[in-house]
């Protein structure tokens, strides 16, 4: 029962504005099955997506404006390092906006809407390959008080973004006081395993998760923390 | 090459101090391989250390004595939660002491020092079932910025905590930005979700990860960030 699978699907060709994504993958991985988690990068979603803005490819600060409108809030500055509140009310470096894996000269938003991307995404994998897969869209964030960067679910859908434990029992028959579960998190840095920085592979299939957490899910309404219940903003 | 699998080790008995826990887990999980990581509760291996304290089994906040005590400073308080910065460099809810999966009148505290439990685990697996494992100690954390807990690493053991990407370069030739991995952050995570809260699986195994992550590795040199270069303490 509590085993999982995870592999990265290799020989996803590079991306481009209008490219039907969805197909790419199912071509790249036509094992794809019932429940499976399907974990794709954000830079390939918003890619595919369009979400992309020419820069000055002489001037390594020249996305810098664009990090700032796409912020509703600066939370931190420390040199060329911008820590945001990003409009999704995401918390990272620099809106989310890097200049690895695109061409020169370009930059890669985030999706506008990564729930609605990974709705769209698990749409198109169903009406393409026939099959019912959750969807995550996953991107590498920073920490506060722990050093290394971890991939996080910026979206997702057909799995329930947290497993909500309250109510639940230990084994010695106490109330569980950990209580909320972000296993799109989980998974999303389970993922990032076999997906890896350099290798170009940008997304991965994880196998085996219990089927009680296919669900309707959205990291938005149950994992985005409002500013006002943070205690560090 | 890019493949994991995980499952959770069944069958190991309640844990008590003094118990021989590589002993019990070689029992239960008798295809430990070479290369393998093992992934183990803080909580199992914190109460086969002897880490237990008592508290008043009426009050529920009797613990809260204890949670000052194992905190060097409080960063937040709210309600009964104090969020703390452990004499390990953690910072997490009550300086890591819950009362769940303990018997009635007792609390586990963290393990005194997890990189080394990571090792003498190791090293008494390696004893036990003539294989090298990686172990890694974790726990389950919240997070800013985000709702619902994560499990992350305390302490490692044959694995780096990060995998260091810097000099290395994306599919388009550029220097990756995002340089530093905390993979043992992303396996703790990653075996959370073969472990659960509620069933007692208090360890488990990921077996596939590349070989050269598995060096010499520490959560405390590598990952827990001192509060001078943090930007939010």
């Amino acid at each position: 029962m509590s085993r999982l699978e995870l592999f990265g699907i290799e020989g996803v060709p590079v991306v481009k504005p209008g490219d039907d994504l969805a197909g790419l993958l199912v071509a790249a991985c036509p094992d794809l099955r019932d429940g499976d988690v399907l974990v794709v990068a954000s830079k390939v979603v918003a890619k595919a997506e369009g979400q992309l803005e020419a820069v000055d490819p002489d001037d390594p600060l020249s996305h810098k404006p664009l990090v700032e409108r796409e912020a509703v809030r600066v939370l931190r500055r420390r040199g060329d390092l911008l820590i945001t509140e990003t409009k999704h009310g995401f918390v990272c470096a620099n809106s989310g906006i890097d200049r690895s894996n695109v061409e020169d000269g370009m930059v890669v938003l985030l999706p506008e809407d990564p729930d609605r991307s990974a709705r769209r995404m698990r749409d198109a994998i169903r009406a393409r390959a026939g099959v019912e897969v959750a969807v995550i869209v996953s991107d590498t964030f920073g920490r506060t008080w722990r050093r290394g960067l971890t991939d996080v679910a910026l979206g997702c859908a057909g799995i329930g973004a947290v497993l909500d434990l309250r109510g639940s029992t230990d084994t010695y028959g106490h109330e569980l006081q950990v209580t909320v579960v972000a296993v799109v998190d989980e998974i999303a840095g389970a993922a990032e395993l076999v997906m890896g920085k350099a290798t170009g592979i940008c997304a991965a299939v994880v196998r085996g998760v219990d089927p009680a957490w296919l669900r309707r899910g959205s990291v938005r309404e149950e994992i985005v923390r409002s500013p006002h219940e943070d205690l560090f903003r």
